[in-house]
């Protein structure tokens, strides 16, 4: 394994932050890594918004879920998915932007995550720790007037970055063979593996928690997505103008 | 600048492969960097379907507008959004998976991009070449068939990689400016910085094509969201599951 791949393998969610900050210079340098990552057919739809009042981040964090680390960060950023860039370069050229196409969106929202992505592995590179806030989709409308979001453009996840005051260990994932699936989808094999796995993250969370968090994959699945999860979203995309067709 | 962040910075995308071929180890350890990416609640949403069999991608290839690399690349891998494994977790645990959402879909699209953009990273961190392959959107319900999807599944991209015979040039990005916002949404100077944009990729485009193609980024962008793009999404997805609401 290349020193590469040992930094991805070691990726873990950084949510304590030490006091210091991250100079803009290493911000545009972390961006420009961003940019560098594949974009569908040139479309270049990510838009990030590097948020610098402290009122700001500190609504964004209660609305977010009183996740504290949007504010103690060394900096905070929203990632957009901006299609409003691209209606303008349509207008440039004297043509119109066809709005609300669902491939339109699920093309814009790749591109966000392609962009972050590289985004966390170059400020993992600098000894930074990251951590995604998509607890901004709860309330997605608010976010959007705090940033002045237009039409066009929707806040897909947050983006917490610092020096990390803390080291947690990286969680397990599920077997890879349950992962990557030769030739075609099967589930034969699937279900021991994932029995595996609740063995194995109900161990992580016990050393993690010291005892108190008694739970496996499979029950958290069932928590998270056995009920309605973000029912506004498509009444705030459509109001945005992805109207999903 | 570091060499993670070179490496990120150099990223294009390979089109011409040798006929070497990527050997299934290397495979496992490029999904496995895969895995490794944050993923939202740990919902782990990706499924990577390894395809093998020369006719299927002979398929794909023509499906996806007779893109010839996805067949000559060392390997094909298909990038799938899945929620039909946690659909078992919660079956798994007595409960009930609420299909849907868009917020789920959202979150699932979102996993398997930072997934694969570490599988980028990393094939391109062992000398390898990588394509994204979105024309696979061009035909899901075929993809769909030729891998076995169940319902709740969904193919995001295709994914080629194998050794590079060609070199082509890193492509421009818009300006830092143009993407990086301080503090909110501003348009204000976008335009000047679109325009000078438009010039270097029209310099591009001369060089790439020895004068041949006379373009732009908002001409190409016109091409592009100035029209209808896979209009069949929307219905394909409501039919695998993914309704949207």
């Amino acid at each position: 394994m290349n020193p590469v791949m040992q930094l991805l393998r070691s990726h873990r969610s950084i949510r304590k932050f030490t006091d210091r900050a991250v100079d803009d210079g290493m911000i545009q340098e972390i961006v420009r890594c961003g940019q560098a990552a594949a974009t569908s057919s040139n479309v270049q739809a990510t838009t990030v918004i590097h948020v610098r009042d402290a009122a700001t981040r500190r609504k964004i964090a209660r609305l977010a879920g009183d996740q504290q680390y949007v504010v103690t960060a060394g900096a905070f950023l929203v990632f957009c998915a901006d299609l409003d860039r691209d209606r303008r370069a349509c207008a440039m050229q004297g043509g119109e932007f066809v709005a609300g196409m669902t491939e339109h969106f699920i093309i814009a929202t790749i591109d966000v995550a392609l962009f972050a992505q590289n985004c966390a592995i170059a400020a993992e590179s600098l000894d930074l720790g990251i951590c995604y806030i998509g607890g901004i989709r709860n309330d997605p409308a608010q976010v959007s007037e705090l940033l002045d979001l237009p039409d066009q453009v929707y806040p897909v996840f947050g983006f917490c970055i610092g020096y990390p005051a803390q080291d947690p260990e990286v969680k397990p994932r599920l077997p890879l063979s349950v992962v990557l699936k030769q030739g075609r989808y099967q589930r034969a094999h699937d279900t021991a593996g994932i029995l595996a796995y609740d063995e194995q993250l109900r161990q992580y969370y016990r050393t993690r928690t010291g005892g108190t968090k008694e739970s496996c994959w499979t029950r958290e699945i069932k928590m998270l997505l056995g009920k309605e999860s973000r029912p506004h979203m498509r009444g705030f995309l459509k109001a945005r103008g992805f109207s999903m067709r």
